[in-house]
């Protein structure tokens, strides 16, 4: 432990490019290698499917080409589940570590609150975050699963008759494999149709929507309610860091653009036969999964060409820093609007809740954004040239949504699939799985990166300013 | 004219939004009004037919519901080419007019040099500015149909061959009709197919590129370039302002982009039949033209996905302020590029030809490029909603892409088309309409916006970081 905190010390980069590569190579190796993953002989697991499968667990995406629940033994799935909590719980782990270690640009004060609310000493402690991460995880991961179990039970007989489940036993490791899965923000479910079958369900909506959201707000903002939750009622707010106070604020008006918008644009389509309650279930579920988790009560392939494009643009946006989820973040496009806003108004800074963004965060998040944009533009050109030829030329123009979505979802590492994942020619998969990769790792590494302090910084010439607009 | 210049001096928004307002009004009114602009009584000019054509024309974007040709009398056509040169004039006019009085934040030095090179004093005369662009409108726009006017009559036969023209008369307008339009960055053309009839005529091509690049340079930098051309060579570069070289560079690294992007992905789709010369011409032509102008040699149609992504993204960036192009312009994306890439070095200065880069240009860099990806993004979600009842659920999902097109290439006042416009509905086409409106003045007007120097600037608070990636 001493030796890795070291090196992610020195590398933070390529100390976390390892562990991924690692977890990436063992998952592979076991589910291609060792038989008894696949559910059945006539069905082998290919060395491509088994690495597309493992790089999607360990970065906790949830694309599949292969059925998890019908092309995987009880034990490939363990596998699949193991990658996924390894994966999840070493994201946030190593992010949380990087963010204490690499932040230079805060103020002293500041980089110790942040270190405190942590939980880590200044200078930051791997082994002190590593044990604050894995109680977060333990105690949200064992609440869902007890809901879920208790549900799964209650319910056993109905989702027996719809070929859910055929046993008590298997009721239970749904339970626990949805729970994780959902926490870890991975996606991974055990019914091809994802959670459908469970669209009208309270408990499974909620107890899924809550483990995915509190998931996806981060190490940092969950650890920080923790703390303040001592504090009398009036100054709890005034004493949260303006992280999780942005990242509380973003959230929630995410949460309610996706859950309106879904309602509004899908009302005479995919909502059409619905009750009310299951309505705002589904519309509720879709906003909180589809910035990040890949769970679906609906069929994305059904979705309206509006909502498809608004789900593209929640993907992109993901959730929170140091948590399992993708995306270029919450935080980072909450910065880049609250910039423009304040250029709009004629100020140069930019206040909220009295503190004022250093100018070096709204740099981090441009450069951030346009990385992930740049990713994401490269990929999908290149899929769409790699898959053109398998369309009619005048009739391919679908595939662009359709691809679009894919690459997103890669990126984003949210496992949403329109359904052409499982279509894709072999070239087209390794770049998903380069895509799922460099989703996961690329801003933190890109934080790191900005973050390493300034070289020799270049002398000022005179300021000349070029036209803009 | 005094009157005006005070009132653009005060309130620039509004001053130049009445301007396009009386143009669009007025044009409209000709266009519905005067049975004579049809060219037909059978097929009369509807009202929003008259409006669109109008707005199309005066924002100089080249989008069409009527065929120019076909639809419209000759004096219709000379009402539209009218509008196009008053618009074209009129954009070029007020932006300069604009930055040489609002920009506050460059040093006095470099305004001084900025209102010298654009041939107006300090503090900007708008008569002076009006007569330079003038003066220079009408020297491109002359040589340009001397140019093709010479073209047209020499190969006059072949052409009245293949129905482009009837006559002498006919011809000779044509060249006035595409020198003016070309120039204007309009995209109007005289013929239902664009310039394809021209497709392998290397002195259209050149022509019309030529007008079309010099016309998307952007006043301040061609008359930068004239200011410098009798300094000994080695000095001429060096005695640029920074701006331009940014613009020259910049548009010369797209058209580069665009032209090898064409090459490579079109070689078996559109160019698979055509000679090497005229695959030369067109991806050098598409590349020109898809930036801001909108004519089109290729059947834009028939294009692979990826090279319809590509042009909508040189679309977004457009031409140069102060000029008759569309779009977000190349110096605001160079300096989101150049921000971005020096983030990733880790410095907090960009620095580059030995000028350092104001903060204040990114920030209003920044905010621009927001603007319009927020206007493309709800107008494309509306348009999606209006248009989506039109189609079946599964199989419309080809739309988005074809909306896509449609929305940037008005809001980049672009005009190309892949044929939904002339199918849209009324509530989309009065969309369309005030996409086209803001796409011509909401960067300008943002400009001025955020130029007029900071109000009380809110005091500054500690600072506090937020976690971005
Ligand atoms: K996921
Ligand atoms: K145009």
């Amino acid at each position: 432990m001493p030796q890795f905190a070291s090196s992610i010390n020195q590398y933070p980069g390529r100390a976390s490019l390892a562990w991924y590569a690692l977890l990436i190579v063992v998952g592979t190796a076991v589910l291609f290698l060792i038989t008894a993953c696949a559910a059945s002989p006539d069905r082998p697991i290919s060395f491509l499917d088994a690495l597309f499968t493992s790089t999607s667990a360990s970065c906790v995406t949830g694309l599949a080409v292969r059925s998890t629940v019908h092309d995987f033994s009880f034990a490939g799935q363990a596998v699949i589940l193991g990658l996924i909590q390894l994966g999840g719980i070493g994201i946030m782990t190593v992010t949380t570590f990087i963010v204490v270690q690499f932040n230079r640009s805060g103020s002293l004060r500041q980089r110790k609150a942040i270190a405190d609310t942590l939980g880590a000493g200044e200078g930051g402690d791997l082994r002190v975050i590593l044990r604050n991460v894995l109680a977060m995880t333990a105690a949200f991961e064992l609440g869902g699963f007890l809901l879920l179990v208790g549900y799964n039970q209650a319910n056993f007989a109905r989702f027996e008759e719809l070929g859910v489940w055929t046993s008590r036993g298997e009721a239970t490791w749904h339970a626990l494999f949805h729970s994780v899965s959902a926490f870890c923000n991975a996606g991974f479910s055990l019914h091809d149709q994802s959670l459908i079958p469970f669209a009208d369900s309270f408990v499974v909506n909620a107890t899924i929507g809550l483990l995915v959201v509190v998931g996806g707000l981060g190490f940092p903002v969950v650890n920080d309610l923790w703390k303040c939750r001592k504090k009398p009622a009036p100054d709890r707010w005034g004493s949260l860091q303006l992280h999780s106070k942005i990242m509380l604020i973003g959230t929630g008006v995410l949460l309610a653009f996706g859950f309106i918008s879904f309602l509004a644009l899908e009302h005479d389509g995919v909502l059409a036969e619905d009750p009310f309650l299951v309505r705002i279930y589904k519309a509720a579920f879709h906003s909180v999964t589809c910035r990040t988790a890949g769970f679906n009560t609906v069929e994305i392939a059904e979705l309206t060409n509006a909502m498809l494009f608004i789900s593209i643009l929640l993907m992109m946006v993901g959730g929170g820093p140091c948590s399992t989820a993708g995306g270029f973040k919450v935080s980072t496009a909450a910065i880049i609007a609250l910039r423009a806003w304040a250029t709009f108004q004629g100020y140069t800074r930019v206040n909220l809740f009295r503190r004022t963004l250093p100018v070096a965060s709204v740099e981090r998040a441009v450069a951030t954004a346009m990385l992930f944009v740049t990713m994401g533009g490269v990929a999908l050109t290149a899929l769409l040239v790699i898959e053109q030829s398998e369309f009619g030329h005048r009739g391919s123009s679908g595939l662009f949504l359709e691809m679009l979505f894919e690459v997103i979802s890669a990126l984003g590492t949210v496992g949403l699939s329109i359904g052409l994942t499982t279509d894709l020619k072999d070239p087209s998969r390794v770049i998903m799985v380069l895509l799922m990769l460099m989703g996961r790792l690329g801003p933190i590494t890109a934080f790191a990166a900005l973050s390493h302090g300034a070289r020799t910084e270049p002398v000022e010439f005179p300021n000349e300013e070029p036209i803009v607009g």
